[in-house]
């Protein structure tokens, strides 16, 4: 009965993505240091929407318009000309609130122009604060999935890559999965499922270093905790919103 | 001490290859299933030198002008208008002593080219069977190392990940890696490496399926298998000849 299921690919590069069928399938945008965590984090806390824009330049030109948040990061810390960064810290119910959050990062949010452009029949974030949502969602919709790691700067990430395993491990029962990227993501992830801070500390993740470098342990630490912010974002008409079922 | 030590990166996909600093740099062509394993049983076997092409009919040009053996597989099948395939076990000793071989494969030599164009430094093949002669030569140059995986029509593929792992899990001590892929690839090596074939069949290597189908398990164990072959081949004038030392 394998062949009436539907498939899941693993991207773990944006500059892998044209390799799999875009056009249709439901593409997870991952970037878990820090985008999508902050993502799942803003909306969970009452955010009414993010929009998410490829340039700093675009976000102070659109927060301006919509009065807006503006908000990225370029290399791990606060862009240029933007007020706010990507950590999930900076968004507490009490501030995000009912507010717009005009986001731009460095990976996360060029990948998911990538997969519209590409046609994608759905764009929906993932990270582990809403890994149970999007797990549930996926499993439910009996469609293509395209697991889309944002990866640094195109070159494969640990952490993207370990968060597409977490997904594999719990919904590769729903689907026909021919892809050795997704089957290395599985197995990764289950070595290091008990302790996912310590693996990435132990493996010398270049992201691990590179927050820790900044001060941010409690980032990492948030951004590997199962369903903190157990929402679904979904992007549509240029914004993520939470997806109602 | 760790910044005087060379760098080591590793490559998961020929469209990966432009992200890493290959000018200059030692670049291993891995394609374990089979090209890199054939290359180095036949120049075990003592072939004169192999000539790796990257068309069918530049293949058969080149083996008419020198009268030299051409072979190669399209799609994992003798390619059409070639006389011989990919395997290693075409190439025995009795067969192959003294005589040029030109190769062409669908993933290995295509990334090949890639490396020459981009100014490779040194270009070297590897797989199990000349592992310890990769791994020896690595450690001994202290220069900039560039792990570059043939994958599969650019996808991600398993065993070229493993091999990666295998040579970083030997001399990881002699570079310093500031690289995800490299991490991940050791983490599946070291989880694999008491039975790689198991390994393989276990988790779904999608070149375990397609292999299996055409009845080469033989092939597939073979190329496995840890110093069965152990030279080291290098890139000379375009040609793959043994390096002596």
């Amino acid at each position: 009965m394998n062949n009436t299921k539907p498939t899941l690919f693993t991207s773990l590069s944006p500059a892998l993505l044209h390799l799999y069928d875009v056009n249709n399938s439901v593409v997870v945008i991952i970037d878990v240091l820090r985008a999508t965590s902050t993502i799942a984090t803003a909306l969970y806390n009452g955010a009414k929407c993010i929009i998410p824009v490829d340039s700093v330049s675009r976000c102070i030109e659109i927060g301006k318009q919509i009065e807006g948040i503006t908000a990225g990061e370029r290399d791990g810390k606060v862009a240029e000309g933007l007020v706010h960064g990507n950590s999930p810290f900076e968004y507490p119910k009490d501030f995000i609130e009912g507010k717009t959050l005009v986001l731009t990062t460095t990976n996360g949010t060029r990948l998911l122009q990538m997969a519209l452009d590409k046609g994608a029949g759905e764009i929906i974030t993932g990270s582990f604060p809403n890994l149970s949502a999007v797990c549930d969602h996926l499993a439910a919709i009996k469609q293509p999935v395209i697991l889309g790691c944002a990866a640094w700067k195109d070159r494969v990430n640990m952490e993207d890559m370990l968060f597409a395993g977490a997904v594999i491990s719990r919904i590769k029962g729903h689907f026909s999965i021919n892809c050795d990227s997704s089957h290395l993501a599985e197995t990764i992830y289950k070595k290091a499922e008990k302790d996912l801070f310590g693996f990435m500390k132990k493996n010398d993740a270049s992201h691990y270093h590179r927050l820790m470098g900044f001060g941010l342990e409690k980032d990492i630490r948030y951004c590997l905790e199962i369903d903190t912010a157990n929402v679904l974002p979904v992007y549509r008409d240029g914004k993520l919103v939470i997806k109602e079922f």
